[in-house]
């Protein structure tokens, strides 16, 4: 089968041809239908050669959609032919956050070694892509693939940040989304969707903010030097109640430093390498940081439903397996508008 | 100065000529704009006479808003010709409840005599209402008077009873609303602009599921035999996560213990006289079932935010305060659309 | 092997010999060293017998612990010889309430027929028991499986009742336990090594009040007419934050209406066929009132973990596998200490 | 009366002799049982002359208690010979924190010019203080005010840090404080009486590990270079899922980004000026970082009523006025086990 695999440190993902996986009891084998493109992708690939060597080489895609196409034994929970979705945050299966879905947090993957496809173990960018466990399938029921395969990250990362604000994002309140790109776009609408806050989007184009807008947001402004004191006058000084930062550079995380509220989040979600430092006077009092990893099962299913009820449309822009590597190159230069989709079987 | 009276158990409400009230430390007279009618006045009406005796004469109206006319020593908090709202359900201002800003529940105000204006101290229908302390006044900040007043009572009953279930009304899931009158219709608002649930309404006749559908509602249907089987179709099976009964008779009781979810909230705030049985078996697994009672002065400042944001809008129709009579006898009959709302300055 | 089956609707259960499972790909076959004697036991052989009949026989034993004796194939998360303790409410294993662990709310477990080993499935009360996938196995890690065998349901039931209201029991609470066996004084020890709370425990004979007051009741009076006076005098006339009934029979469920504070959690947890009408005036303000189901996988880890620290233990009482009768026998009379564990190995 | 009152930027803080305040409308006088001394009020002499000189001359004391001595017109809330505490972080009353008791959180205070006694207005040690409103004193209602002044800010400082993590700190759970002294050795208490928590504490010399043991912490151990694999090893190696930090210098908030746990929570309570920079790796995965300031209403409430039922005991050493100087320098060098007290009319 056909696959896009990095396997030269610092050298451009390539398309190779590799022997279909062979499953085992357990386990399931789906034929892609669709994969994400990521900025996690380049993070990946810009990882230092003496760190990345022992995943080499490595079939990419942590995003993946397909059919089912065999069955190893004792798999009871899905049929030939079901369209499913791929939760990629993987984990042992055994300790506590696992029991309640949360593999993002397992507390042995890193020492078991388990990572998750297309970030170690091999990925969803390839005619076929090898499941390890049912509990790491999710039916699509109805929901179209292409479309939504992207819900797998740049849908279900942005709904587990904001869903720990929720309860912070009532009446009378506002939310800020600096970044409006694969994740930030969904981010704007699942704000909308479940939150009484008003939006703020923050992106470094028009285009950016034209798009930001179009997905619901209520304000959307330059993420310039003049950021943070906009924020605080549409929020009569006050500053928002949550910040979700899907950039993560250090320009971004200092607006969101200076922009939040007293008792509000921040949220950094993009790696971008920003570091916000926090102490006495740097932020406002009872103002929470954090950097959350990806999200749960549930919540990749309550994403998928939100998308199933028209409350989420990822822009989804697509390419055959093929094109993929120029799909990096705009990617890295901000050229996509949403998130990129490729058809490994298309 | 001119006041609605309730002076005999058993008979109409009458408009009457009383002194104006004169003002203490610490107490702030405000002008009447306007006052909302509401069903509780009627069950104060229905009270039977010795249990209502000793409140009578009492001037109606727990719903008021108007302009501070007259300021007590000491009162800091306020100027002369501020436009304020009043927050209903006094309390002693000592206990942690009230320390905390909920006197809907001050562990003291029944052992200390203290009741809501309106409903037991003199209310607002009438051309003046004295307010005992700044803390019962909340400023309404550009907000007409009239089309707002009723968010004191009709807003501020379903936000209270709606913000203890929004942990449950995320992604994917379902509300219910059982009638859509005064309070249900701004329920179904501030369910659309605060959670991400379905929204399903229930009323008795057309023209109030047609209110229901302009304010949002996603289903409107009637509330007969056939509901419960309506909601389990709509929720594939598995019931709604929370119901909210503004009616409250047996008959909506017995719906909303039928139509709720597994760990769902039945909210049961219309005082209909209906009982839920709650046992093993008689209702869905860690359902709550409870019955709040208004809300707090920190929920009321945030309705009259949501409203100032547009995300809620109070159906109201206006009478003068000598029309107050004739009111209550279209209230009784199901025939006010929304709120109805008196003007004793108007 | 040998097993306590439950064979005839209305006869007694009785010893016998069937065959020793079958371990198909995925599932995993445990020597059985504890299994644990509940009043649910005799809930399902009280049904009537139509209802019933489709059960039987029915291996009893809902709470089971052993040695893993052997592995089906694919199954990767536990080798021979571990020491595990079953997680007994079985769920479909695909639904968004079992993706997050939480198969006690299955949204599938009655349409497809799946049902908890001992109550429908064949149970522990043998000398071995097949189960049917890894997750619901949980490592004991340490612990001995006769003195916490009990824990996988009179620990987790408790403990899942307990957690949901942990946060109206902080400072200055106070919380109520009715009944004091099996369940009750597992959930006194979890509620003082949890919660802040004051613990009043109630229950019929000076003999149970003892033990309460072993494991940590602060207060233990007897559940006669005068017991929502004391326990309104105990709270400064406010009532409990929280009543957990453990017996759920009319008295008791009664005692837990008028002994409830506002805003507090009244939770029935005895299946004893007692209702408690909810409505405007029959309870506290926004007291909510609810029947949950024993609890999830990950609460079971976090259960067996306070075991492990010593923060609760269970009072244990043991018997052979053919003593089973009589004990159930005893159990009725109300006259175990704590909790009866078979050895069916023993 | 006689006063301490720091004059002089730069100086040490005097005793002087100035006028008994004068009480207007809504103010009450108290004549001062017993203030406490807090390393807060270092921080206030340590800041730059420019800073403070509007504050001066500045009576000091955040920490207050005594007996009502004379009530302004309009007070009803009190009687002359209340035993009170004052409740210290004044706000202005009207906006939507104040309306919920979170006077901590003021929206106006600074704008207002508002400043809390001791650390802008005039403060409690001096033989009597004025205390603009009714709602800025809670009841002591039997507890010894000397015992117990301390728990206004020793006391409701880390009540409030830990309130908002308590949902984290159920079963199975690790705490760790750092800073044993005047807030820490009362955080231990705290958490020992309302959490699940295993409780580690950290401090520099033998004689606070000895405190923090005597109080309730279950391992205490030094704050060096070793505690951070220290506390690792008492986790299993994930963490502490709260690490309260009492002193705030760059050490302990190191330490503290290193030993929370994926989803835990740092606070960081003390002004030592440390930093603790979040992003991508730098700390454990949606570990929540934050900067709490005092506390609400309530949560006084709730912590008097603590030290009333026995859960917390503050290590107190009493001092007369005239001793304060020397006391400060003793506070300074870290000589103060527990907290220092003043008897101004003692």
């Amino acid at each position: 089968m056909k696959a896009l695999q990095y396997r030269t440190a610092g050298s451009a993902p390539e398309v190779v041809e590799i022997p279909v996986p062979q499953v085992g009891p357990g386990q399931i084998l789906i034929k892609v239908t669709a994969a994400g493109v990521c900025h996690s992708d380049e993070f990946v690939m810009n990882m230092p050669a003496e760190q990345v060597a022992p995943m080499l080489p490595l079939t990419l895609g942590h995003e993946g959609a397909g059919i089912v196409h065999e069955l190893g034994e004792g798999v009871t929970e899905f049929q030939l032919g079901d369209a499913v979705a791929v939760y990629g945050p993987w984990g042992c299966g055994r300790c506590q956050n696992c029991a309640a879905g949360k593999e993002n947090y397992c507390s042995n993957a890193a020492a078991d070694g388990i990572r998750p496809p297309g970030l170690g173990a091999p990925g969803a960018m390839a005619e076929y892509m090898l499941v390890d466990n049912a509990r790491h399938l999710v039916p699509l029921e109805g929901l179209d693939p292409v479309a939504n395969v992207s819900l797998t990250d740049a849908g279900l990362t942005p709904y587990h940040a904001i869903k720990n604000s929720l309860p912070k994002l009532g009446a009378g309140t506002t939310a800020v989304v600096i970044g409006t790109g694969g994740l930030g776009h969904v981010g704007i609408q699942i704000l909308r969707a479940l939150s009484g806050a008003t939006v703020i989007a923050l992106d470094v184009t028009e285009g950016k903010l034209e798009l930001a807008r179009e997905v619901g947001a209520h304000h959307a402004i330059l993420s310039d030097s003049g950021a943070v004191a906009a924020i605080k006058e549409l929020t009569g000084g006050r500053g928002a109640n949550a910040v979700f930062d899907f950039v993560g550079i250090q320009p971004t995380v200092n607006i969101a430093a200076a922009a939040v509220a007293a008792e509000g989040d921040v949220t950094i979600v993009g790696i971008g390498g920003g570091m916000l430092p926090v102490g006495f006077g740097s932020i406002a009092y009872d103002a929470a940081v954090r950097t959350p990893y990806w999200g749960s099962r549930s919540e990749l299913i309550e994403v998928l439903e939100m998308a199933r009820r028209g409350q989420i449309t990822v822009e989804v822009e697509t390419f055959a397996l093929k094109e993929a590597p120029t799909v990096y190159e705009r990617l890295h230069a901000g050229d996509i508008r949403g998130r990129a989709v490729l058809l490994p079987n298309g």
